[in-house]
Order: structure tokens, then C-alpha cells, then sequence
């Protein structure tokens, strides 16, 4: 399948959409989930336009990982989690829904399974206050 | 908590005990999850001795992730997968069992909830013929 630009990401990358952002850089961009399954779950993408893992050229997968560290390192921080899942689903067998590459970071606790589904919208303000609390938990 | 050497991946990376090798070089190692939760179930870990995402330096970061990202397409091609999931989980609160950061590569179909428990181990002779599907995916 080839790369579509009109997939909600891309409009967010092009600020056609709004998105609570948490961090950017030249080549990545994390942003709360709109549908949450736990609080603080976030996404970071890289800006380069790949529908998944397996076709991100490798430079980018450097740095968008890199973010996804970083963005991870500050939402343990944020949310006193006491694990963190970082998850990456390529194609739709596997569960993605937007195509446009992302990885997930996710609170965890209590090493239950996870659940791809039941996802539900979060309140607009709930989520800008989450990603205040990562942005602060960011700063060195 | 911090890094213990006789934790089961660390063996594997000194030969102290056996793996189903796909994939080797001087900064990560690929082999077969011995409880796959699928079939091509493959772990990619960095030689590096960091306990979990959150602290492993970003250079090894970078290698690793490429080396999982090379793999997951091998994988793909060899399991004729619909999807790939590349899973990494920091903490015994997120699921983690083995205390060597590893992401996981795990072939998905149906886009149906990933279990995380109730693992399995599977016969030898069956990973070991695993292995050799990934490796031949892996040539050019």
C-alpha cells in the first residue's frame, strides 16, 4: 500500500489537525493519544512520510526511537509509571489504524495484557493537562 | 534496580546457554523467543547491559532498533506475516520477565488483543527450523 498524505497524522505533521504536542524536533513529533488506554499514552512519529515500520528508512528510525526514549524517560516521570510499553503495530493485521508509522508509549502496570481495542476519546483538557505534565517532565 | 549478569539473555550473549540464532553482529543479537506467543516470535536485544529501554544508552538504541527493524521484515517475508508488531517492555509492572532490554518481534494477523501471558515453550526442532526460515529471509 502506498504512503497516503491525507492520513490524520500527516494533516497533524502539517497542522491541519490539532494535537496535544509534547515534543518536537526537526525529525519526529510526539503528541497524546486521542483515544487513551491508559493516561499518558503517547505516540511519536517521525515527520518523514512511511506507512510503517518496515519501509522507515533507517536514519529516521534512529532518530524517531531516540524520541520515543526521551518522550518515555518523561512519561515514567510524569505518571510515577511503574512500567512503560513502547509498541509499534505494522499494517492492519497487527492493529494500526492510521498509516502513518507510530510508536505507542504506555503506561503500564501490574503486567496485564494489553488491549487494542475499546478505545474511547479522552477529554480535550484531560489530555492537554497530561501533556503538560510530560512537557515539564521533559525539561533536564 | 540495576543490571544483573546472570539474567537468562545475558547468558545467551556469553554462550553460557543455548539461543536459535537468526541474526548476530557486534552490537545486537536476534534469536527465537523460546515461549513464542506466535509462530516466528523473535527477540532482538543489544549486548549492551542495560536493564530496560529507559536505560540503555542512545547509540545502542539506534543499533538495536535497526537490527530489529531488519529482522521484522525478515520475519515478515518468512512467516508470510499480514502484520508485525515490535513490542518493547521496561519493567516487571509492564510485563517485563527477563531484566536485558529486548524488543520483541511477533508476527499478527486479524488485528486481534495481544496476550502477554499463558506463553508456552515450543519444541526445539521447531525453533531451530524457525531460525532458518528468518536467516534465508534475511540474505539479499
Amino acid at each position: 500500500m502506498a504512503y497516503r498524505t491525507d492520513n490524520v497524522f500527516a494533516k497533524i505533521l502539517r497542522g491541519e489537525l490539532p494535537a496535544h504536542r509534547v515534543y518536537e524536533d526537526e525529525h519526529s513529533l510526539a503528541f497524546m493519544d486521542l483515544m487513551p488506554q491508559a493516561e499518558g499514552h503517547t505516540l511519536v512519529i517521525p515527520r518523514y512520510p512511511a506507512e510503517d515500520l518496515l519501509d522507515l528508512p533507517p536514519e529516521h528510525l534512529r532518530h524517531t526511537v531516540v524520541t520515543a526514549q526521551r518522550v518515555a524517560q518523561a512519561v515514567k516521570r510524569a505518571f510515577a509509571a511503574e512500567g512503560i510499553m513502547l509498541a509499534q503495530l505494522s499494517g492492519a493485521a497487527a492493529g494500526q489504524t492510521v498509516f502513518h508509522v507510530h510508536f505507542h508509549i504506555l503506561p503500564r502496570s501490574g503486567g496485564i495484557d494489553l488491549r487494542l481495542h475499546a478505545r474511547k476519546p479522552a477529554p480535550s483538557e484531560l489530555l492537554a493537562e497530561h501533556a503538560r505534565r510530560i512537557r515539564a517532565a521533559l525539561e533536564p
